[in-house]
């Protein structure tokens, strides 16, 4: 209910804040025997941490992965895997100065509102740092995944108004931008540095590609797989969009137009003309890949001079200072393939009760 | 898990096939003391309900209502309400034809991979007919809602590339596309009517507003009404595209020139300068204006001929005759209102256990 | 959380009250291809239904099921089975009378705590009628556990002071009573009966034995078999006691008396000397039979003058006239057995997901 | 799904095995405001911890609590409250000689079966071990209630087949047993040394009684509140039998013997002349004190030597050496009390929203 776990069968529970002593996650709903050590985890973590070029925040954390539960002899055992970050280079101090003050773009006012308190040492628990614990669960559904022959492949679609031209899916972990086109790579950075000179933000899209999917994930109504990817995707900090297949472009076409029309079957697997759909008709995949796209907000931490109030609603002037993200996408890559890996894994594990064939 | 629930405090649970026996809904956790009658719900289906207009499906259904338990002497009793609405006008012979064909755009592979069977009369639970229980569910929800200040409006954005200039909340009842805005309604409603005489239908966009809403509804990490209210819309039928605030457009835009500026506090609430955010920060809400934005596709059963497969994979003609919406928009609009409010009710349950001094 | 909801993957939720319209399920999660018809569920409400003997209650009640959704030529499609029994025979009159008292052992006085209003017909939604649903949904519980193998049998144990001395699982259905012991029936129906012509009640002990069930159903911690079987069993009305295997007794003995002593293996499967834990271990079946035990109050309305309270406080004199079972054990059998189908289910569904090699 | 939750509104998440690296639980759902330190914690977890006396096992754990995240200055935020236990005194060398036997009465051969994996080092997760983190939790739902004025008191009602004759409460925690009857404390603590020198172990039974409980807490049908607490009872390692004010007696009652008399209001709360049904009427609460009862086994692990089997079936002769509690009553009072307030705190939060006029 409060809203800090994730998944029905394969179900995450995350905790801790950006400046507290730790964060962490509690997955229950691992099947036993899997291979599993702190590697496979440290592996997807470095991929999100901070500090890794000069286009991310200058926060250093190692984050560290300790499994403390769920593992024996290097195998998940079926009992609940437990999962910490130790945080060990927060800088509260530099929050001091506007523990009163609601930062702009941040949900100082909303928390407090909800909760008549809050934790305001780098957001608390509103921080994006809260992701470590997703990413970490997500390199567990990654695994299992892979096993399963699926692989999701995240990308930084545009950054301001540059805009990829094509996909290079191995290009894409080779560049700190985690852009897919060589291309646009230096155009994209030196936007990205541009605001960041000025003490500015920029705003930016990621696509996220799933691979060898099969048909059949996903289920009717309320957890149709589209309904469970937006709602993980949106639950991403700084998330103001989200997209499937051809998107919001698809409400000026004609049904002639975009229905994907299914031309035969090949190893037992329908083939299509085309994907508008992005992988799903009515919530549930057809064997198509995967296709989900969403928006980022510029950071909304600048350190350009801004207007604000504090509790008592005296407007104040503020400069949010401290370490931030220029742009939120780079970084975002990881966390979006975690959690779409999350919704994958759940909607495999749910199509085992599908059929009485199964059983 | 097999996802016919949708909420945790007010919780629902739909049931029924487009050419089954009936629809319904059984919602648990509704309060105690709420007057309530088989009227209330009316209103809402007769807003749903199919043959409104000849910008919608001809199929002619009633819609009427039910109401099984959970209420005595016109008060709710806290029990589970069950609700029925009785299929009068399906006419299956219509799909004998393409029983074994994969109407393109429609879920008919995807069930089939998934159950190994399907009920292939009018798309069965797939089909949008499944909404009546949706908007029976939200018209208790609107209810308790309106006791508590907070409305919710639907409303046509755009139907292919025709979009609205401006919104007048009072004018959307009063035509039956529910366009806001006068000067547009003819325009859409001839594109729509041309597209239903070629045999093809068109997108649109829906956008919903909230209005009255409290500050502070809402949960951190994956349970923010973002994530709610996106997987809420993108659970109906045809969606595509999410957008919450200034949505995707968002993405080009610099941190200093979309933060929303706080100026100051007026009966205790906060004024802004902007609303880019519509209305929410880090998942919870600022207390401005909910405004959420999503994109239909065109309608996938179109009479235009089509070319598509059966079962084994050999390739068919077909026109999908029936009865169908030749524009999804008109008829989403009291559907989409029921999601957004079944969410609300639910974040205003939930807060009634933010703050010890609640208890 | 309102309730009226029971098991995870394959999960029921019930309505309906004693004297409303009619009752109902809704099952969210039986798997695809699954042959089901009406008869299979009512053959089942038959053995619950009110009016059998001189036993139980005289309310006439035919417990006509219908099935609305969920089946398609005969056969489940893994969307949600809805279904229905109207109330025919309610006869509220009899309840005008002590609407305002508060009738002694029922939940007359809590509801109205809880809800500050209730439906006093028949005790609407606290009625032990409501099992009709339950024992709907344990029908189709009972058919898909047949084919794994799996049997489930209730019987009375004890009434009043009379216990079996042995167990005859075929004579069960042989008798109104179901009891098990021939020898013990005419003792037993003769203590119902005198009671009944005093206008009294009596309690008695249901027992109910699982065969065929393969170890490793269940989950550690909260999720123990026992712990959700207990629950299960204790949320059918006027239950007060519950065990396991030895139940109450063990508490007297020493480890080395009630240890079950493992002695070999048979066809895979584990043999044992005795079976004092009931089949259970840790939580997690271990291959012998499932035994559990649970004790039943005597009917709380019995016609004989009691002294009881109105809303004010005001004491008042009582008859509790109306249709009642003199004991309730005969007519819990069938709703016992549905509960412990229910788990069981449930229990073996979770195991499709234990370890990664069935995946 | 996978068994480690408890808890709907209040809700925790436990993990961590005996001999692992730590334990712990995290709590999502705590209201922001409440003041809690780790003193708190440690208070309860002081009562439970092993090595208390000589009537319990001698493994020396200080069960040192760290509260890692949802609390700032002290006081609770309303977000995740994640709690950590490290093991210390764990000798996992003791189990190395019976890695391949299933130990009689525990749940080897169980988790086996369902995981085909097992931490066999101290039974891993299935150790009574676990309970520390419940206990955690449930010193947090301790303090909620008594500020709602609610306590509760578990005792040690009976050693084998040595039974109290009166309740003081004051004298519970004066005495290592937890017996509230200072005549049987001594007899009680001979029976115990005694099995424990003859290398075995002894059962007995636990009252729990809760005081100050308004009318009006639980739910109908399947989250009755005697439901939810014999479910929470029977999660606990050892427990055989659950009951409920009368419990199994009440089957040998006539309705007239047993029904709880109302004789009038008392400051707005009903006087009864009996407590029979233990302070609950159709699974809600009637504002007497909450009277349940458990039996638990004799502990499993005793040194006497005892016969089993290894995996592949072949007898093997054993000594559960180790360090064990020769008798589980004293230590599982906290525990016990711990489940009964994490059911309490769960339904007092459920109340809140089971008015309209609470809204």
């Amino acid at each position: 209910m409060a809203g800090n776990s994730f998944g029905n069968l394969f179900k995450i529970t995350t905790w801790g804040e950006s400046h507290g002593k730790a964060l962490g996650v509690v997955i229950d709903g691992c099947p036993a025997g899997l291979s599993l050590s702190e590697k496979d985890i440290q592996l997807e973590l470095n991929r999100r941490k901070p500090g890794q070029s000069r286009l991310t925040t200058q926060r250093k954390e190692d984050d560290k992965i300790e499994i403390l539960s769920g593992v024996f002899k290097n195998k998940t055992t079926g009992t609940p895997i437990s999962m910490i970050v130790r945080n060990v280079d927060a800088i509260s101090k530099s929050y001091d100065d506007f523990k009163d003050i609601y930062r702009p773009g941040h949900a100082d006012l909303s928390y407090d509102e909800k909760y008549g308190i809050r934790d305001y040492r780098g957001g608390g628990r509103s921080s994006n740092r809260e992701t470590v614990a997703r990413v970490a669960a997500g390199a567990i559904a990654k695994k299992l995944l892979n096993k399963l022959g699926i692989k999701t492949y995240g990308y930084v679609a545009q950054v301001g108004n540059i805009k990829i031209d094509n996909v290079n899916l191995k290009y894409i972990d080779k560049n700190p931008l985690r852009c897919p086109d060589k291309k646009k790579v230096k155009e994209m950075s030196e936007l990205i540095d541009q605001v960041r000179r000025e003490g500015d933000s920029i705003g930016g899209i990621i696509e996220v590609v799933s691979i060898g999917i099969p048909a059949g994930l996903g289920s009717p109504v309320f957890n149709k797989i589209d309904a469970r990817l937006a709602s993980a995707i949106m639950s991403i900090g700084g998330v103001r969009g989200f997209e499937i297949g051809m998107g919001f472009a698809i409400s000026e076409k004609k049904g002639s137009e975009v229905n994907d029309v299914m031309k035969g079957k090949k190893k037992g697997k329908v083939v299509f003309n085309s994907n508008n759909a992005g992988g799903i008709l009515g919530g549930i995949t057809n064997g198509q890949d995967l296709v989900v796209r969403f928006a980022l907000k510029p950071t909304s931490s600048i350190s350009k001079k801004q207007k604000s109030i504090n509790k008592k609603g005296t407007v104040k002037n503020l400069r949010v200072t401290g370490r931030h993200d220029p742009c939120l996408c780079p970084r975002a890559v990881p966390i979006a393939e975690a959690m779409v890996n999350l919704v994958l894994i759940d909607t495999f594990f749910e199509n085992k009760l599908s059929k009485i064939e199964n059983l």
